[in-house]
């Protein structure tokens, strides 16, 4: 826990102009939380671009201001107050990591435990479910009145990252943000449609050819499913295809850890982790990778199987270690 | 809407025997309501029996009192009062109708807008999303202490009848709810992996199998999978674990109507129904089957090809009569 509240909103207050840009390969939380502080910012007469070093995944494109969020920074004014959102290290802002840190002031604003505070002023808060809720508290204090944009893209920031409120992430707090967010006008039926039940056809072709090559291991209490590039060329799934994908590993009943490797190239395998009980976010990190205590990844510059030999030991070892 | 809260709860304080019930084929709203306010009677001194006329589903073994449930009243007291939990009508409750209906003071808790009002005393609150949230706010009313065990109850009740909050029906009382219930120490992770995702292996092996065999119809608005009971028997799996793969047919993007076949024998094929738009009751109703709008399904004795024929001719008819 990092927190730099009141130096954040007073510098938010000072300052006229911002950056706002959260991590690569954008999930929920990452985009919600950059549109919701982008037209909060703007609500109170900032002026503010967005950023993102990937591309806005297509189901969240309904969000206020999801057309406008930029790609490139080449432009870059250091005077220009950056916010850095949900992302627990600047390698995770991609191509647009050095425009950002050359800013002079950055504000570092995420609920991951593994943060590595390298903002001018951070506000970690590893107890938030997402970014999304302590971007909710902070519009409240900066004098934002929220409006049905900023409260759709909060709330598809929050159900997200707690997966409809299922994971173990999600606290009193945020149901009672929930609760505020939907008097904004919002339709949970319609959101939750658009966000979670809705994925295109290549994605379960992808899912078939995972479940196809499923292996399990530890007495059926480790889950492994591996997909490829070319997998999921074939499949003509896009990247964000893969993305859930990793989550039925965990959901085989008796499963305590869950993984899936990505083959990226005969020299980049990608790998998820998903548990019920095991730390996978130290399990991540003992691999140079990172994440919450049930859900993270790490990415290993060797070949498949070499990558699949170390993660599977590093795995066995987790849960060995696990208390029953 | 119908209130009678008050003379409710004096009846409630005055009576010490309570016969207590929910409707037939159980779900997580009528188990979880049930245990909650058998535990709840219970602790403010009141001698309760608790019963369903169908079997309490595993997957809420769990919860506290789960294996007290009564399936007969043979001896019935009709000086008992009865209270008649998340049941629109008297027939949903099956063979055990003629036992509650001769109580003589019948307290009828619902939140179904078709409910009957048959009881002595109706508390029927057709803006909750679960029977769950009026037997919460029920408890407090009577000086229930909550504690862990009713919490648990309460919440498998909610979530299940809001689908973890994706439905429409979820609003802000439903998470302000969930908020308190949440401080009695529950843990929403491994409720939801129990009530919600935790699938057996065989369940992921047919599904892959649903998806290999998955055809598109109608410029991909119409998507069938087909299953037999021969494929299910070589996954290994069991009847039961047939539920849900429906659901995968209406989840691929673009798709209006999923259906699908699951051949029983060479003269019987069981035929689901999921939509997003078109009126499934009415054409499983054209089929001899029923359901409800945007989940039905029929029974059709004659060979796959005939089955599928006919099905699809009726499918296609639907969606063009369909209101673009």
């Amino acid at each position: 826990m990092a927190e730099d509240r009141s130096k954040i909103i007073k510098t938010i207050k000072d300052s006229g102009k911002f950056y706002l840009i959260s991590h690569m390969q954008p999930d929920g939380d990452s985009i919600g939380s950059l549109l919701a502080m982008g037209e909060g910012l703007r609500n109170i007469g900032k002026q503010v671009r967005t950023f993102t070093p990937g591309s806005v995944p297509g189901k969240y494109s309904f969000l206020k201001g999801a057309d406008q969020v930029e790609h490139d920074l080449v432009d870059c004014d250091p005077s220009t107050t950056a916010i850095v959102l949900d992302s627990s290290d600047p390698e995770r802002l991609g191509l647009l990591k050095d425009a950002f840190m050359q800013c002079q002031t950055i504000i570092n604003i995420d609920h991951h435990v593994t943060n590595q505070l390298f903002g001018t002023f951070n506000l970690v808060t590893s107890n938030a479910s997402a970014t999304g809720e302590i971007i909710y508290q902070l519009l409240k204090e900066l004098g934002v009145t929220i409006n049905t944009a900023i409260a759709e893209a909060l709330y598809v920031a929050i159900s997200t990252d707690t997966g409809s409120f299922k994971y173990e992430n999600t606290t009193p707090a945020t149901h009672r943000v929930i609760a505020e967010l939907l008097a904004f006008g919002l339709s949970p039926g319609s959101l939750s449609q658009k966000i979670f039940d809705e994925r295109p056809l290549p994605f379960y072709i992808l899912l078939k050819e995972a479940i196809s090559g499923l292996e399990m291991y530890a007495h059926r209490r480790i889950a492994v499913m591996t997909l490829s590039r070319d997998i999921r060329q074939r499949c003509g799934a896009s990247p964000g295809d893969l993305e859930g994908i990793v989550n039925y590993t965990r959901n085989i009943e008796g499963v305590e850890l869950g993984i899936l490797f990505y083959v990226e190239s005969d020299k980049e395998v990608k790998v998820g982790f998903r548990s019920r009980s095991v730390d996978v976010s130290a399990l991540a990190g003992r691999l140079n990778g990172g994440g919450h205590a049930r859900a993270a990844g790490c990415r290993l510059y060797e070949d498949y199987q070499t990558v699949k030999r170390k993660v599977l030991a590093e795995a066995l070892q987790a849960l060995t270690n696990q208390p029953a």
